[in-house]
């Protein structure tokens, strides 16, 4: 009877769950809404009917789960404290704790929902057989997660891979969510594409494919610019620019063998790799083709992976 | 027979050796020159006659010693592989293993230089009873080493911590040794506060006390401008300025509880430390407070201290 992992990732609408066997297999695979209201305080124990009702659906044993991983949108330190969680309404709480005292005190382990994709692609997307990786993941936000020597950075207080609000452009007079101007966010995630996208519209006369668009999304300026519209690619090139820089710059910090892209600006492909990379090795002189840059391969569920892999780690090490 | 760690500091002109205890306690240190004629190929021997002759004079018997780290000013990987040192002469080494066997089997472990001054201010200097800080260094260039749970990050090149090729100054024009534009190297050590203590002076009439210096040293400035000379306050508000922002960028993706700033450029103390920590704060709003930075304490002997470290940890883990 094989030992079984389970894997946990909470998002602010829905919650996926995956159950896993020690070798990185994915057996099985749901989703349940988040519940948000009353300060998200049904969120553990809808997480445990789910499990004990698919682990019986499928004739597994309870006593066969080893271990359970959770990701959670926030801070969440090594300790397992998370003192606030906004998507979720959570404070001040050791979900972990909380969620093995639900599971008749199966070890629970957490983890940020980002530093757990990294640590899926880590395990069984394209960042199988490296050691040390970076994972960054482009969608409304910029995210990342560190790997080092197969173990999962968290940060002293819990921001480790907090990318999204490093600075990048000195000239941006627009302020960003975090209170600062000329995050990573305003340029390279989603909303960045967008927002720059409509800006270079703006004061540019000449035709393009975006202008027929009645509302501007990510995906119809990508492909545009594959498609070879002036004005995407000037938009693309402008955003991609500013993540090139920051990839360079965390090869002279952290120094990881391959940064691997995922999210949804990532499904722009090679076209969207290459640029990244012309960007990267033109800051990044020192270090210059010696970290690779490639696509994520797990999609959505990285977080589950990641998260029954810190599982696994916790029980067998 | 207390066991002893030896921690050794190969720098470009210098040999820094010392002998610790378990505890850390530096029982005796002193240097030798760096004989870096033909390829440096006496270094490791100059090194081994120096351990076995203070040994002898101290009458520690060389069984006492359990184990023996060397910092070394290139990037050396975690496996002991130094592809290049420019500073010795050496490449394609594994210097360890080959002073392990001039000093009879003794272990020997290596790291880089300024990783290692991380290490040792983790140990025995101002980052004791911490787990998680990044050293900087602020001298001819800029360096940094950093510590996660008591572990020395190596980087899978050995570039961990090389922050001083970092993208800081877009506006930059003048081209730094990396090959790039912009690097802190060129703005935040010694060398980058004459530099643009110069082009300040060059594009201001008004009198300043910096005028009076036949040559300019970062010193000159640092003391001037705790005097309140305006144009040396200028210059320094504008070099750290771009520390202040890296640090953040560093709060973000490594997040560690504490920087701790050592190099010359930080003897001129809390004043410094005041003008970086301003920056630090106006970049990394969520981050705000959260991060201590705080000075050195090791001065040169960090990278002995750290040495000395990462060999009880080979030899205790």
């Amino acid at each position: 009877m094989d030992k079984l992992y389970i894997g946990v990732d909470i998002g602010g609408t829905m919650i996926k769950t995956g159950i896993f066997t020690a070798a990185g297999e994915l057996l099985r695979k749901w989703e349940i809404p988040t519940d948000i209201s009353n300060s998200g305080n049904r969120i553990l124990a809808d997480i445990t009917v789910s499990i004990r009702d698919n682990l019986k659906q499928n004739s597994w044993g309870f006593k066969q789960v080893a271990g359970v991983g959770v990701g959670v949108p926030g801070p969440v330190l090594e300790s397992g404290y998370l003192e606030n969680c906004v998507n979720l309404g959570w404070g001040n709480i050791y979900p972990a704790e909380a969620l093995s005292e639900l599971l008749d005190g199966i070890p629970v382990v957490t983890g940020n929902d980002a530093n757990m994709a990294a640590l899926g692609e880590y395990w069984q997307g394209s960042g199988k057989g490296f050691r040390s990786i970076v994972f960054i993941t482009l969608g409304t936000g910029v995210g990342s997660g560190i790997i080092v020597n197969g173990k999962m950075l968290y940060g002293a207080k819990g921001l480790c891979g907090e990318i999204g609000h490093i600075s990048v452009n000195p000239e941006e007079t627009e302020v960003c969510n975090c209170g600062h101007m000329g995050c990573l966010d305003q340029m390279a995630s989603a909303i960045g594409l967008v927002r720059n996208g409509k800006r270079i519209l703006a004061r540019n006369t000449e035709p393009s494919l975006l202008r027929k668009q009645a509302t501007l999304s990510a995906k119809q300026i990508l492909d545009a610019a594959k498609a070879g519209d002036r004005l995407a690619v000037e938009t693309v090139e402008y955003c991609m620019k500013f993540l090139g820089k920051s990839i360079s710059d965390m090869s002279y910090i952290v120094d990881p063998e391959v940064f691997i892209i995922g999210g949804g600006v990532s499904k722009a492909g090679d076209f969207i790799i290459a640029i990244i990379r012309k960007y990267y090795e033109e800051h990044a002189q020192l270090v210059s083709g010696k970290a690779q840059i490639i696509l994520a391969e797990l999609g959505n569920d990285a977080g589950i992976y990641g998260a029954a892999k810190l599982s696994y780690d916790m029980c067998n090490e």
